[in-house]
């Protein structure tokens, strides 16, 4: 008869006290204690504290080890009130097993899975990554990264933008640089892209307004704790601006939008992670990059007069003026010399070696960038010529301008650097569930390197 | 004064009658009659018919060309009754224009963008993509797509499933075939995912429900109506299957829950396209792959008796079986042979030589394929042994099926497909925005070899 249950999750069982359920998932611990013995069970709702009361069962449970994935029946039963967990959601209910069936043995564990914290090294977390995200702690940050992205779609189509899908093989590299990975395209070379910023300025001239969540490519030949090599990337992009400050609007609407609605929605693992609520005003902070620099240099009488960015050291400075002064973890930088900037920066008219670009930082990092775009034809093509871009990778992109783009603007976030920050990691890597760098693509390459030399 | 306007969206104006009003957008055409002259103007959110009465107005108006960007004051005003256009929305409303600003000129078109066809070749289209995706008839593909991928979304989440983003670098082929795209990763060779297949499965082991919008490559090196070398992915997996059954009703569930409501949303899309209400029985034909060949036999006399899958030609033909039989665009075909699917897929208990596997068709193509999964690491171990798949480029994914994954399965969707055939186009390459082939990245190949020709 119990086999013919349907399976109950572990929080809707909260509703079947006195029932017989079934209920599947891992084992997350056995604790056995000869004649009783008891496990926690783990599904994607929960954990649920399930006892053995008979030797056999108490047996059958010392046998399970940790991961091994199974289905118990018994009756839902409340916990007397001495052995309540308040801490838990299913803290004040109990399953008593009649019956349990294994249905995936797991190997032995290779660290202790059950503790509150993994206490493991980076290169070690990710070398077990199929079995270290099963850990709660490791869940949590991917259920804040679900939230932003919801968070982000939400903000994007209040500011009345169109959900588009745009491809991440390209004929050639979107910023021209030097950092791009290179796929044999049937015989010829295409490239990644690096972002997918020429598709989205050639589709305003259809769509006027879109947002797109995408994959970015950057073959840095370096390993920072803030930079991957593939990064799944947010981005706006608004046509018929009429002036600057109204992008300055959308981008902190939408920076601080994600950032206040997960922050709320995910409160528990804020918790978890000991991590204060986000600190938004209403009027975000705005500085000129030369103005940003002066208080750095007023804050550390280091001398940046001559640096044509934020480095590191300073978004950390500059982050906490805006912490002290405007209670603001967030703070918007605008006018970078245009030359760091990509070709289709719109240089600032009244002053043409700066740019209508900026940056948006949050808790000391560069959360997002964007700018003001060149919109005119002739104009394009003269920044493409001054930076040596040869325009004939680029057919699409310039058509879209030779007939008609409007004044236009946007911006891009990464999302795991949005989850880093919200939740104050210590690397970008923590935040993406297979991180690739130059160092590994699921396993180091060092190892692959060894498994090749075995072979050969 | 008028140059303070805010800009008011054509689909706003609709409340703003007798009010001085800023609209901008592309001119979509221009009708000039000597001292009047008027422009229906697009922008996001429709068209607009604005007049211009007088003489020096006119004549701007007359210089005017197709995709010019203009900003217009003027005053809205109701149509004389005669003048009301019942087939548009702005149809009761025009807008008497005062000042007409240009914000960018565009060039000549090279065909007139201002008909209701196109009535260009698909390889046309595609050449001048920047521009013909501005044509409404070209942005109401998009919009079912957005509304296909926003519906998937929903009937995933009410599955329980887990918004995840996985990686399209990968260290191995996920399928182990040839149609791999190899790209340079840091000197060594890594390859774009084929399917998001691997991640999906590893993160059962975390969240056990997982939904995922990703990329799919594949080098197909032929040219047909149905395959793009790129798509945009949409991918269930869901663990704890009990019976096979369960499986096919969330294939089911999902397939025509994106059809029938981006059907309902989209409506004026259909009809523009001249399609009708798609056939959704409350029961989806179910065939074994072997009982859709005896139909399909018994229809056309053509002996399927040796044939391992369908072809394309068969595919239409039990699709025709099932409307006429079932009333459904919808027939699911069940135990493909097992050889002819991916390693992963599970063999059927009950007659190992045909698999736990099955396609969903619609409207005579396959718009959705999955399985059950082996979940156990040694039969995974075994089934890439006898395939001759070398298990060290899966290292990850071993991992998570050595630390215990339950019973599952999965699915996808192309969203390029699924666009395709609600609309019935004739080529999946109209139902991507960028779409790339063997031909064709961005420009056709063949062209991107004559300019290099001119060149060397």
């Amino acid at each position: 008869m119990a086999k013919t249950l349907t399976r109950t999750t572990i929080l809707d069982s909260l509703e079947k006290i006195g029932e017989e359920i079934k209920v599947s998932g891992w084992v997350h611990t056995v604790r056995a204690h000869g004649k009783i013995a008891f496990l926690d069970l783990r599904d994607r709702t929960g954990f649920l504290q399930v006892g053995a009361f008979t030797s056999e069962l108490a047996e059958q449970f010392a046998k399970l080890g940790q991961q091994d994935v199974v289905s118990i029946t018994g009756t839902l039963k409340k916990r007397e009130e001495k052995y309540i967990n308040s801490a838990l959601p299913t803290g004040t209910i109990e399953l008593e097993a009649k019956e349990l069936t294994v249905l995936s043995k797991s190997a032995e564990m290779p660290f202790d899975m059950a503790t509150k914290d993994l206490h493991l090294e980076l290169p070690t977390l990710l070398d077990y990554r199929a079995l270290t995200l099963r850990h709660p702690q490791q869940q949590a940050i991917f259920k804040v990264q679900e939230q932003i992205v919801e968070e982000f779609r939400k903000a994007a189509k209040e500011l009345g933008c169109m959900e588009v899908f745009v491809p991440t093989l390209a004929p050639s590299a979107s910023e021209g640089g030097a950092d791009v990975f290179k796929v044999d395209y049937y015989g010829r070379d295409a490239y990644l892209t690096q972002s997918p910023q020429l598709y989205k300025q050639i589709l305003l001239g259809a769509f006027e307004r879109v947002f797109m969540i995408s994959h970015a490519y950057r073959a840095e030949p370096s390993v920072t704790t803030r930079h991957l090599s593939e990064v799944v990337q947010i981005d706006v992009e608004l046509a018929f601006i009429e002036e600057f400050g109204e992008l300055l609007d959308a981008l902190e609407f939408v920076g601080t939008s994600i950032i206040k609605h997960t922050a709320s929605v995910c409160k528990d693992v804020l918790t978890l992670y000991g991590v204060d609520e986000p600190l938004i005003p209403v009027n975000i902070p705005r500085l000129t990059l030369r103005e940003a620099q002066k208080i750095v240099t007023e804050r550390t009488s280091r001398d940046l007069s001559r640096e044509l960015d934020l480095n590191p050291e300073d978004e950390k400075e500059i982050c906490a003026w805006a912490a002290t002064e405007h209670k603001s973890d967030f703070v918007t930088i605008t006018h970078f010399p245009t030359k760091k900037r990509a070709f289709y920066t719109h240089p600032d008219p009244e002053n043409p070696e700066y740019s209508l670009s900026y940056d948006l930082l949050f808790k000391g990092i560069e959360i997002s960038s964007g700018s003001k775009r060149i919109n005119d034809y002739q104009q394009l093509l003269g920044a493409m010529k001054e930076r040596g871009i040869d325009p004939s990778g680029f057919t699409l992109y310039l058509q879209a301008f030779k007939y008609g783009i409007p004044p236009e603007g946007g911006f891009s976030f990464g999302i795991e650097r949005l989850t880093m920050k919200l939740l104050n990691l210590a690397n970008v890597r923590e935040a993406s569930l297979f991180p690739r760098d130059m160092e590994r693509i699921d396993e180091r390459l060092s190892q692959v390197d060894q498994k090749t030399k075995k072979k050969s």
